[in-house]
């Protein structure tokens, strides 16, 4: 075997210094990314690094302290280096996203929260309305009286309260595609019953380096993972929920061999026959004018999303089984989190909604 | 971009002469396969080739005529040259493995059986008892009058059955890991209702060239396809009807990028609450003795099973929604099509059912 | 196995028709890419789409009349429908982009150029200035008398040529890499002899369905081609005579399983002992102000590179063998074809050479 | 994005216990995979249960202890428990294959020979024969003094003192495609310069996990490594010089997105002009009765050699440049290491050199 394991430190930056500075206005918010090393936090850096309304004013992590970010990503060319987070870090700054795993985010947010920073958390730790739920799934909450100021930043469904909210939940990314998918039907009071079969790439998994990631174990392989206890079946039962259907939701995800996709398959029992036209009409009225849901003629592949903020929803109801089927195709790392959290930002500060995003 | 098209004719065999002849024991069976171009019959080729039960008679195709098919498949190392079939390929054959597209198959089945030559078909062909059927998925049937005498080759269902048939029709690849995964529900009665999302690698698109195919439109991506009309579908009803659970099945097929590799996860809503205990009594009875099936006590990863004739379940009862998840794995072109197509030769002709596929 | 084959026409567009207008300028040139099916036209058509210095006026192709290119390619967001290539076409169009196949493009550029259209050529037809070399690699030139005006259009190395020319003959990927890789030690008279071994994605074998592309033969191979023959080979010795190098040289290409990317791994023996230090300064002055090429501190990997119209160059001098490596890499669709088309119509009408590319 | 981390333990093996036992005759030596838990052990330990010459005693490994091999590598149905490494590990063993990093082997290599057990050693240790060579690329070595008991272990070359020797080191995986490819080359004198080009997939980095082999990272990605300080490059030479061409070699390795797969390129000066007529000659008469070298017609792809311990070679004579191409391609877990080491374990014990490997 080869010895891989000596070689250079991966991904130097060039060395000319001759980078481009960023294209924001004067003036623009300034917005620091907390938790850059991540997947998400780093492509949310690399969305704000070129962002003409936002300036990126620092991106900080809990480890790779002084690296650049291009070192660590090189494909994405933002030449900051990573701080440490610390209070002189928010001084000025108008706006956060943080990108830390679930319980270390919560005290993080309340902290900016305090200095009145606006927060996009892509955390699980405000995601949940109900405290109950969030510790049955998760643990004990850090921060639970913040939890009612949270909106759930679910775009579509919650523009309104999101362009006012201190604190905006990210969605995760299956509850992302399901609820885009289901929203329509449980507001129409059409769910009796679902199963959503939901397939990802390997970046689902973050930047975890173990066998699920590795290409010699993840490459050729199909991997169902979290049977009947995955941690986005509450946040999908409770967004439905709101849209009026509440119901236990049959929820499982899989691994698949690419980079960055997602699609969830939904098979819903209608509480009563519905037809082709009504399903078709029921989703235009629903998306007519979302600048970011696109319904699709034909069944969708992830491939057409790679890299977008777009949603594309095909919706079809089986005559044989009287089952209604919709699929919803989203790039997870995307739509289904770090460009959604540009989108939100967008919103909360009354920028075009798709700026820096399209 | 590059001038690849005029490369050298792909894969044309090593110089050297001194291939191992076939280890097949004096007076074994002679089978030829009919369709040997094609992914399946290609596989089965190689099987039967390095079988020590078997005498690889003869391959032939509808193209391809005359080329080695270690030069169409170099990893298949099989140094035969593809013939026309002609009545004369016939003559002192045992057996045949038939790998042509429906339609196409009957009448060489037909001809085939007529001169005495037992059938393993992989076709679609007589896979379906019901004639009616059949012309509603497929259109007209060539020779509907040998349907009475075919048997369906899932070996581990109808293992005596197929010892004695003239004609077994191999099961499609989804059907073989759906219906091992419900069978044992099937037969017990618990089956309400059910969801199958399947997934499968390009090799299930078989030696296509097209957009479903070419490694820069299907890398990358997650394709649903056939939405609400695979022809899958009603042989697994069929198959599920005939263990005791007659009801319309909600099946759905997706491509990912991998090779060879699949997954039917399946939702099932029982006719009555099951425990866990129960069901893992329930699928330890149904295949304890099965050579080929195993019961796996974490989610089953296609890689597992690549280029074996196992198949992987794994069942959990869901507290929370009531539901059943069983997930199936196989390698779609080994126990999903070829390598159980020897499965049942071996069974046909007496001989240890493992043999050459272990 | 599956039947894929009878799918859904793949990839239509969706069925909302609020699609964003082009954000070109008013008043912005005209452009018409000729030959939109394929891999390269296809992106080309993406670039200027989206591009605000030109209008894409229309597409054309040799097959599929009346689709929309977003049904062909739902990833590049284009609702244009593909239009049969006329003289009408031509009409109140300043420039073409022509990607279509060596020998059928000539006629094509010169009916384009006969009204005055200025066009960049996708193809080999005017990549050679010598006559005698086009005919013994490609055969008889259909259009002879136009090799003259044409200019080879690697930006960085005919910039000036290039913003007065008639027609820009666009490099091949490989030579792009390996020119850009070798210009500055041709320059200084250093190589005595070169070896360079280029692997590339399966996106070079462009819209070709066959052996080569087929993800279930591509997959999990390295594959060399054309040994001792590729067409590239003469297109670089050409170009770096004209730079001071005039040598045969030994080029090597490998087709590995990705979609976008190329590196070119160029081994050359010095006329004389280079130090490290020499050959960074060789380096730095060769590329300091070029925009798109960057020196790399570390061997750049091409997924860095990906979708970008960057050139990344490491070079190194081998203290133990004495000779000098470069290593070079692109996206071969985007610098190595399509968006250094984009690059050179930027500097025929002189806008901003980075434009709708960075 | 989805909370993988927290799935559950991967690849338990099945709950029937219902195991074949090893094939392995009565009295066949007993042998054990020291460092069963990387990728090389673990194949060898795989192909040693299967083999019918040898009984596989015992695995062990510096980490997992008490874990079952099939839960590690579900694909490797080894059901056997790592042990610790200890004394009485030993006591009736008469072979051990020693999978553990460079500097590590050594000792176990000596406590194992000080027993009386053979040796076939994976690791760097034993491989080069001049010891101020070895500490001049891996630093001090632990047992220097067994350095001239050791045979280097491509079969090929060394068949007759492998059969006799107390430790052989296993070669690397691009010595070895790199040696049989030039091999015939040295012996005749004709190798003036030469440059190698390697490939390899991810599997040659090994269990690690990190940027190198996470799926999201690697894939998409041709990353050159070790630029001018690859430590197979003394080895290639200690080989070459051993068959007459004593030269510092010019050797790049590079990672390209695969699991198992490896491409040796390699461009040689000759000393005199070579025909095609004499090339081939030379190779048909230095492997014609080799069982696992093949001369073949046309550029092989690796995945010709995808899990098979054959080394394909295609030779060619550029009469443009006057330079010759050998291309060289394996498994380079296959023959590149583990099935190359049973191979040696044959040779050693008098055992048919295909068994258990064809």
């Amino acid at each position: 075997m080869s010895s891989v394991a000596d070689r250079e430190s991966h991904g130097a930056p060039p060395k000319a210094e001759s980078r481009p500075s960023q294209p924001h206005a004067p003036g623009a918010p300034r917005v620091i990314v907390a938790g850059a090393t991540g997947f998400a936090g780093a492509l949310a850096a690399h969305l704000l690094w070129r962002h003409p309304g936002f300036e990126l004013a620092a991106i900080t992590g809990r480890s790779e302290i002084g690296r650049r970010l291009d070192e660590l990503y090189p494909r994405y060319r933002v030449p900051l280096q990573i701080e440490e987070l610390e209070v002189d870090t928010f001084a000025g700054i108008d706006a956060a996203v943080v990108a830390y795993p679930h319980a270390a985010a919560a005290p993080t947010v309340a902290a900016l929260c305090e200095r009145g920073v606006r927060v996009v958390d892509l955390s699980a730790d405000f995601r949940l309305s109900s405290l109950a739920t969030y510790e049955r799934w998760y643990g004990e909450h850090p921060r639970p009286e913040l939890l009612e100021g949270a909106v759930y930043g679910l775009t579509e469904l919650h523009r309104e309260r999101i362009a006012g909210a201190r604190i905006v939940a990210n969605p995760g990314c299956y509850p992302t595609a399901a609820v885009l998918a289901l929203a329509p039907l449980a507001r129409a009071g059409l769910i009796a019953d679902v199963v959503i079969d939901a397939k990802q790439g390997i970046s689902g998994a973050g930047r975890t380096f173990d066998e699920t990631t590795h290409l010699s174990m993840a490459g050729e392989n199909i991997l169902p993972y979290n049977v009947a206890r995955h941690r986005h079946t509450p946040e999908i039962e409770e967004q439905l929920a709101a849209q009026g259907a509440s119901l236990p939701v049959q929820f499982q995800a899989h691994l698949v061999p690419l980079d960055q996709g997602e699609l969830a398959s939904c098979y819903v029992t209608p509480t009563r026959p519905v037809s082709a036209e009504e399903l078709e009409r029921l989703y235009e009225e629903a998306y007519r004018s979302e600048p970011f849901v696109e319904l699709s003629s034909v069944p969708p592949g992830t491939r057409e999303l790679a890299q977008t903020n777009f949603c594309r929803l095909f919706a079809a109801a089986d005559g044989h089984t009287g089952k209604l089927i919709v699929l919803s195709a989203i790039d997870n790392l995307w739509k289904g989190t770090s460009s959604q959290a540009i989108q939100n930002l967008n919103v909360m500060f009354s920028l075009p909604e798709g700026e820096g995003i399209s």
